[in-house]
């Protein structure tokens, strides 16, 4: 940890020896730290009109998710300028306290993980849904799988761990299980963008015009579409650590 | 073990150095052993008032059913102060003679170990369990496998040793009774905690108030929440050797 | 990328050496390219009148898919010259922007795998299909496989990631998912084809004949039997980098 | 075999030093065999009463099994002494032609591993069973499995071997079939100590009070109880090799 | 290539010089390709009359076969003449262009395969089969396993390459697929050599006579015995490269 | 073969000059051929009678099916003299030419295996069955997968050749005729020697008297009791090498 924090402080400081500046600005910081979680920015990287398209509305999806849903982690920011092998991402707060999580927690990630892919299938159609959201899935079905094997936080398993051999039997199960969580949670979600659909394409054009919002700025621009009170967790934001969705 | 012994009493030295002490106290040993069985506590660490809260009747359900199940190991005392990666814990006293266990005192064994979660749902609705219990479902489930597959303490089973590579058939058997043995102690504990809820709210509050309770305390708070007779094994405890349950 | 640049500029500059050029040409260049990407030119290798037929046709399948479906890579030249193990080969540009891919785009790419057998067994019968089309097999079902297992791209199995040690009965339920894929790709490409028989001919012929055809010749060829408009994908084309399918 | 011989010889001579004696006794060659096949006594280990009941039984239940079961090995003594991690044990003398064994000798020596698990359920009831079987049942599994597989002594498997590898077809019918030997064994012991209960109290007292018995002294104590003749294998008692039950 | 060039060379001088030729002959060529292909003859070996009659039809079992069928390799020459672990052989002459290979000529490859072993049972009756056949199954095994599994050749499979890893209902199918197109090749052998019986005992009686014939002496004895005309590939015999049956 | 003549002449040659003979005897040889097929003699082994008695009649059941089995190797001795391991066994010669055997033979070969554990069941009943038939059992299990999987020799399989890694419904089938072929050839030697159970005594009692009994002893001592023609195989009888049947 200590490590990384003088990673960021070394690589700010030689963006402001670039730029000349005299002592090291939040802007550089905010610069090193995207720097460290999110890999280089790809500003060369050729994207097409159809891709970006396609990214806003993908990053869109998992930040209204996140917006929407009760334990959830905050939102800090999302982007499509590509950085690394990710063509956009949105990046999200942790909580205080992870030692321990709960059942709605889970879920709540669950659901962002889907948002992106959700939101692919609604506007463009289940054709032009791409690779792009593998590693959502990847995540998301880890997820389940520690929710079911690990927690006991499956009615069909109950509370038993499931060790590395279970039997073929039990194994078929557990898979049934975790693909009903998951199945379950992109339902949830297709609802969810579904009536906020609006604000999909509100937010999606943004990203199009703005590349980068925080979280901040994709308040107000979907203030005018929320419905009712914002979840509670969105309020307490905090500076250190982030999540990375890409 | 000597090496332990010998561990303690320079943990408990360093302590009464630190402390400007002469001599070593019960106090500065029990501070050693708790250092040595439990890990560092964390006073800085962070914790929210509801994780605390849920962390206070957690514990508690491990104590009362421990306190109300007969073969149960006796506790020797309860904390919510968070210490290495647990959020609280419960420590049991072995029993003196550990070369043969009988089927009621492992039942008794599994059921402690439900009480946790068991608090969690109860108190919290299967919504807001944690992650936390994890590692108890862990334990309970090592539990149960060695009394179907190693003891002949099930009868779908019967007398047999399963060896590392059943066949599938016989191992979905062993799987099966081991979920029946789970469920079943995971229902026993629900209708116990449902009768002692008053007892539960009870020990939980005193555990915010207080942090750490021994024994005795907690005897003399459940004191008019007691419904006839202690089990036998209460009172029988000894100082050597602590089992400790997060 | 720059090794391999700089052992093209190489080849091609001992190719202009044995030709006393005194600069490189593009010809030169095209030659380097080809010797890398598909092994050298095996000129006197003796192939009989019917092995030549039948690699004519297969070749024609790959290309005439590729120019009829939509989301395909752009054709770059076919070819029924043995080059290292291959007895022929069409070569593909890649498209720009390879880091998320649709699901057409994918299953366009299972029906240009097809397009080599499936032009055998039209033109041949089922007892002459050959051994040649395996490696497109393989390609194709790593294809399907991923899009099954990795992107959430089946109904089946739905937005989860299978992970190396699935249950059997899941591990069937993608198998089947697979298999589905491929014989789907299998009959559209034997509808297309049959559709465009004329052509298959013609351009087979084409090959015989010339032995090599860049894709503006075959457009040329192709152009008295085509129907409808062109897919747009074919219009871009682009100069680095190229896939080969055998 | 010497190199132990020669142990035996130096325990023993060890013995009679510190005891000052001036040559090697019976006694002290006991001692060290004793010493050799179950380990150090454990006289200062703390055993509950309730704990050294259960033991005495379950001695008595194999040893009472031993006596009236044709073809088990001959009975040398019976101590409820803890040794190593066992409480006590039973120690029969191996027969003397080993490299051939009936079907029937091995029923009889699955017969005598289920006598101790069979006396606890039986005197005490089934919550009261114990882990200290565990190593009983894994000997009889192991026996079961031997008849089954190498020896073609089940009517299900019939006249084969059975290889490491199996299909799991044939492993679940093999599987079966071993449980089924268990559970007859074991319905055979509890009707057989059903019916000399009363031999079970007395030979339980008598190790209570003397904690080793030797087959000599077990005979004298159980001749009012006999019916009947006493099985042949009996009465050849041979004095070099020793077989242990815990 | 070069080096068993090399070698052929090698042998046939060593032969020459011992019978001291002066220059190397055909024969002494012919003799050191077979020493290299087939291992050196043992003349010295007992055989029973029974087992060289056993042989001899095995062979023209397998030479029949290939004279029959339209795909087969043409043959280069049989022998009964135990040569390394084998009693007899015969050779085929390999086609000039193996990169592909039609679905016809791998079944006419199965077929001269099973020609061994359907001679044997024809002639002599089931029990009286031999091992000998052991080694064309798992050659033909091969053959129909890659026919299935990597070149889509079966309609149960379709078009799909089956990777190391299937599940056990794909591996099912997969080897329900192989062994139909065993049994089917079993079947034509058994109804094609039923109908050339007669060229099957005269083939048999030449080899019990010469021990070894090449083509065109096993031509000029069955010419009585042809039905119709001989496929064409029997016509194309080139003199590089050969294939062994044992 | 070399090596192990030589150390049969110095075997031989120590006899010789430990019995003070000046030159080698021929029964000097065959101890020393006896002493490197089948051990040492273990005179001093003390054997129980009722365990010789088992063992002349598992010696004689080999015996008398190897005489009455068309397609058996013929016997060279039979002895009830411990060696190595074995409280007894059958010499057989092995065949002359063993490249090529037949289904016939192999089915021989079981039955030779089962006579042993046969007679043991017929004259002594099914609960004193020994363990000394365990390595029979394994010869004849592996003798049935290789006609199984390797030879075509099963109708439920076929011509087919039987991998490693079969799907695990194949698998079942092997074992299954594995299994029926075991089963048959125990069925098949159950026949035949309840008709030969005169002889069976007679040969039983004279290994009792003799201990050990050439294959012309023997011979002697049957005729009587034989019925018929000996099958011809019995007449070759050859000096060079041994197979042993425990």
């Amino acid at each position: 940890m200590e490590l990384i924090s003088r990673n960021l402080v070394n690589i700010a400081a030689i963006k402001a020896a670039v730029e000349g500046a005299e002592k090291l600005t939040a802007a550089q910081l905010e610069f090193a730290k995207d720097r460290i979680l999110m890999g280089t920015e790809r500003k060369t990287m050729f994207i097409s009109e159809e891709s970006k398209k396609l990214t806003a509305y993908h990053e869109s999806g998992h930040a209204i998710v996140a917006f929407n849903t009760e334990g959830a982690h905050p939102i800090h920011k999302a982007t499509i300028m590509p950085r690394g092998s990710a063509l956009g991402m949105v990046t999200q707060l942790p909580s205080s306290d992870e030692t321990s999580i709960s059942k709605k927690q889970l879920l709540a990630r669950l659901d962002v993980c889907m948002g992106g892919r959700v939101a692919e299938e609604l506007i463009f159609g289940q054709d032009h849904v791409t690779t792009g959201a593998s590693s959502d899935l990847h995540t998301a079905t880890e997820l389940a799988q520690y929710m079911v094997s690990n927690c006991g936080m499956s009615d069909a398993i109950g509370p038993m761990h499931i060790n590395e051999r279970p039997s073929s039997e039990l194994q078929s199960r557990v898979d049934a299980e975790v693909m009903k969580l998951l199945r379950e949670a992109y339902d949830r979600v297709k609802a969810l963008l579904k009536k906020h659909e609006k604000a999909l394409h509100v937010l999606a054009n943004a990203l199009l015009e703005y590349e980068t919002l925080s979280a901040e700025e994709m308040k107000r621009i979907l203030h005018p579409y929320r419905e009712g009170r914002q979840p509670e967790q969105q309020e307490v934001v905090q500076e250190e650590g982030e999540l990375v969705l890409a």
